[in-house]
C-alpha cells in the first residue's frame, strides 16, 4: 500500500490546484479535509455544493489510489450526492471515504461529508471509478 | 419571467468568484457557457469532474431561478451525474438544461454538458432543489 | 440490428415473468409499454414506485440489446430514479429510452416514463449497463 | 415508536403483494429479509435488479415508518442504485437500512443489501421520500 506522504506528494504534482490534506489512509478508507475560505461560500453563509461535490470525488480517487496505487488515469463514471443539512461557514470540511467495491474495472465508494466537529452529516455521496487495464 | 440581464447581474452581485455567461434563458430552460483555463484541467489534459458538476448545477439553479424568480436560498438536495466522454482541454464547456419538474417544493432539471462544438455530450446530469416557502 | 420480433421471442425465453411489449426500437432508442393491474398499485390509488424502476432498467437493457445484440449477461451496475408526478392508476406505463453512451464496456442512457395518453412525465431515470467483453 | 408488530400489520393491510419480513427495527433504522423464488431469478441464476430495488425502497419506507409513525402517502422522489456484486439464487436477500437525515419535510437513508449469510454487499442504494405536512 502506497504511503500518505506519497499520495499527497503525487497530488501536489498532478493536481497543484488542489488543496486538501489527508488526514487518514487505510486499505479501502481515507479521510481528507479542506479549509473553508471566502471563495467557497454562497449566499446564506454556507459552503457551496460544488466544493462538497470536488471533496467527495477528492476522496473516493484518494481511497482508490490508496488502495490500488497510482493510477493517474482512473475517472470518475458516477458520481450521486445528496445534500443533508447546511455546512457551517466557519469550519473546515471533512470528507469520510470508504471504498464498497473495489474490482478490476469499476470501483465503488460511499462519503460522508461534515463540517469539522459535528457529528451529524453534511452531505453524503457515492461514487464510481472506471479503473483503467493498465492500472491493474 | 426575469430577464437574463437581471439574473446575469444577481450572480455577479451574489456569487462573485462565479465566471459562467448565461447564452440563453427561456421558461424552464437555459444554456450557459464557461470558458475553460489551465485550473479546470486535470492530467491527461482534460477538464476536472469538479468543473462538470459545477456547470450542472449552475445551470439547474438559472434554470429555476429564470423560471420562479431571485430565490436565492433554493439549494440543491440531489446531484447525480454519469461522465460521459473526456471533455477537450481547449474548448469551452456549455450546459443545456431543462427543467422536468416544477413543483411547488421541489424543482427537478436534467443538465446535458458538452465541449463546446461537439455534438456528442462529455457529461449528463440531473438534480434536484428544494424551493424554501418565501420563494413562491 | 435486431429486430423487434427477435427481441420480443429472447425476452419470453429469458425473462418469462416480464409483462411489457415493445412498442418501437430503433438505433439507440426504445419505447415500451406495460399493462397496470392491481398487483402494481400502492396506497393512494398509484403506479409503486419498483414498477416504475422496473419498467426503467427494462426499457435501458431493450435499447442497449436493441443495439449491439442478445447479450444476456449485460448487468446494470447504477440506476438513478426521481419520481415527479403521481402516475394514474387506470393507464398503462410508457417508458421511452434513449441511450447516450454507447461505450465498449459501458452504456448509460435516461428514460422517461409517463402514463400512457399524458405529456408530462411520472419519471425520469438515468441507467449504466456493464457490457460483458465477449457481449462486443 | 411504532412495534415492529404494527408495522407488520399495515403492510400486510396496505400492501398484501409485499413479501418481506421486517427482522429489526430501531430509530431511523432497520432490517428487513425477502426470501427469493424463481420468480425473482434472472438469466445466469441471479436476483434481478428490480428485486433490489423494491427491497432498498422497502426498506426506507420501514425505516421512516417505524421513525415517524403511519405515514402511508410518504412517497419516495429519488433512489439511487450501485449494483455491487452478483447475488446468490439460493439464498434470501437481506436489506439494512440506516437514516441519515429525518427532517420535516425529507428523509434521507441508505441501504446494503447482502445475500443472506454473506458480509460483501451486493448492492448499496441511497434514497430520498417526501413527507405529506399532515405526517408530522
Amino acid at each position: 500500500m502506497i504511503s500518505k506522504d506519497e499520495l499527497e506528494q503525487f497530488f501536489r504534482d498532478e493536481f497543484p490546484q488542489s488543496s486538501f490534506e489527508i488526514v487518514s489512509l487505510e486499505d479501502r478508507a481515507t479521510t481528507i479535509r479542506k479549509p473553508i475560505s471566502h471563495d467557497h461560500l454562497r449566499p446564506g453563509g454556507t459552503v457551496s455544493g460544488p466544493v462538497l461535490m470536488e471533496m467527495a470525488d477528492a476522496a473516493l480517487y484518494v481511497a482508490i489510489l490508496g488502495s490500488i496505487g497510482l493510477v493517474a488515469l482512473a475517472v470518475t463514471t458516477n458520481l450521486n450526492i445528496n445534500f443533508l443539512r447546511k455546512p457551517r461557514a466557519d469550519r473546515d470540511i471533512i470528507a469520510d471515504c470508504r471504498l464498497i467495491k473495489l474490482g478490476k474495472t469499476l470501483a465503488i465508494g460511499e462519503v460522508f461529508l461534515y463540517s469539522d466537529g459535528d457529528d451529524q452529516p453534511v452531505a453524503h455521496a457515492t461514487g464510481t471509478y472506471a479503473i483503467p487495464p493498465a492500472g491493474r
